[in-house]
């Protein structure tokens, strides 16, 4: 296992040689495309880099707000799962995976994942990541949506090279310096192995108590959410705490959250007061500062693979090993 | 039981006349005053209506973003609870409630209740009133707050008849008119008798999972919500009707939703969307319109309590006799 110090966010990758083309699944199991030109930006930089870009027929597929009707985007994943790609990257997340959990062919999905398939995306896709952990155990990966790669302004490198070590196999960890922060233990040196779980706030809590939910015991959660003022972030950390499932894991790794607004009645009231709220009500480490979420600076993640975190000082690292 | 024939949301008393002042305990349980004419309009207008109002001494106390730091309003509680009143009423919601659940004295809350004490609020309050019905079986109300009737304008006139009856124990039921829609069954009769339970949305799902959240079987619940998009408001019943919440209802009862915005991209999605939907997941009637949530016009709800809900095309009475 690398060693943990390092300066600022990174892969944990230990060479970067590439193994030539992979084969990208593109589909929307979730919201619509908004955004045209940047899906044919996402598609167009992928090729660029020498991929082979399949894009599901319906992944620029119109219903309400939804990519399709609910059986479109059933069958867009079904498609996805049966393409033999290396890789199934959704366009994108915002909506449309929870009502949809129950016509999932989790078998199908997990027989992919056994062939070698990386189910990648984030925020609503949580909902698909999580079910199929329950449902299976097997791991996909938290990481880029297409509309990542399609954005204005070049595609994050960080990001890049995380998605360009997972499909060239080379991806063993994901490292980055935790918050400076008073509260923090400054001086701890630690090793914790266990599963590593999470994802989008929002979705994971909206999962709480239905056949979805993974029960992960003694586990790495991660979270991140976007749009969630604190008081809604600590109210779903709240119910976790109550639900049982903050005390039953090792570690409780906080993303990025953002994209809210403090209003002046909340007189102090902020992020890091539910940060140290919470480190009140767990005895497990709360680490932050793990990049990932809503932002251009986003690491790949195994959801539901075995792996160590490592934490001296500030420097933390999640590594995973070679995953094939 | 009276017949279910009238026009528009009442409060189903058989007959007006008082019993004389009743003693209000305010006391705030959740969020800060922000607005302290309103909180002053409020006091002075249950006041001319001839109750005695005691204040409790941290109705007004500010702690960031909260009316006092967790352990004051836990006292406050229970001052609330200790203090003889007829009507134990919070000053406003908002949050607050869901992290201080597990320090509440449930035991004393049902001891004053079962002496007589009505518990009256809404909103974050929800918290509060099913962990109660959870912990002890007992009932509270879903009604105003104190800046219910603190508003610029005169406070809503059903409203008040309502919280009238409710003081004069000559509360016996709420009536309103279903929703004109075209999927609702017009020529339906039909009478349900089960526990009424409910309250906000998104604090009632928040409550999954945890032992505050009463398990309710073949009961009538009701919700309602503010500020959250319809796709929101779906994603909440999705995670009911997946955790079988749902199903065991007999009766599901749409309140008021109100106070989020549509946008371009949803095209044609919205709340009607989400009740279509709802009423394709779930075999019992979902009925809409009641006069309940963040809106002025608010009936009183006993949530905990046996009713009987009848249903006469689009008339709809929830009825749970005299409460005394």
């Amino acid at each position: 296992m690398p060693h943990t110090h390092h300066h600022g966010p990174d892969c944990g990758h230990g060479c970067g040689h590439h193994h030539g083309p992979r084969h990208i699944y593109i589909y929307s199991p979730a919201s619509a495309i908004r955004d045209k030109a940047a899906f044919k930006r996402g598609v167009a930089r992928l090729k660029a880099l020498g991929h082979e870009v399949e894009v599901d027929p319906d992944a620029q597929a119109v219903h309400t707000r939804f990519a399709g009707d609910d059986a479109t985007r059933l069958a867009a994943i079904h498609r996805a799962a049966a393409s033999g790609a290396d890789v199934a990257l959704i366009t994108r997340g915002a909506y449309g995976l929870t009502r949809i959990l129950p016509g999932i062919q989790y078998q199908a999905v997990a027989k992919a994942i056994e062939r070698g398939m990386k189910f990648v995306g984030f925020s609503d896709f949580t909902a698909f990541q999580l079910a199929v952990l329950a449902k299976t155990g097997a791991a996909t990966w938290a990481g880029p949506s297409l509309l990542s790669f399609g954005e204005d302004e070049t595609p994050d490198d960080i990001m890049q090279a995380c998605f360009d070590d997972l499909l060239t196999g080379q991806g063993e960890g994901a490292g980055w310096t935790l918050g400076r922060e008073k509260t923090h233990p400054q001086a701890e040196v630690y090793v914790k192995k266990a599963t590593l779980w999470g994802g989008n706030l929002a979705v994971l809590t909206a999962l709480l108590c239905t056949p979805y939910f993974p029960q992960v015991k003694g586990g790495i959660l991660f979270v991140e959410d976007v749009g969630e003022h604190p008081y809604r972030i600590e109210r779903m950390l709240t119910q976790l705490l109550h639900a049982g499932v903050l005390a039953q894991q090792k570690a409780i790794v906080l993303g990025q959250f953002t994209g809210y607004k403090l209003a002046p009645h909340d007189k102090g009231f902020k992020l890091q007061s539910v940060v140290d709220w919470l480190r009140t009500q767990v005895k497990a480490p709360v680490l932050t500062n793990l990049p990932f979420g809503h932002v251009p600076t986003k690491v790949l993640l195994p959801v539901g693979a075995q792996v160590s975190l490592s934490v001296e000082g500030r420097d933390a690292l999640i590594y995973w090993g070679h995953t094939h």
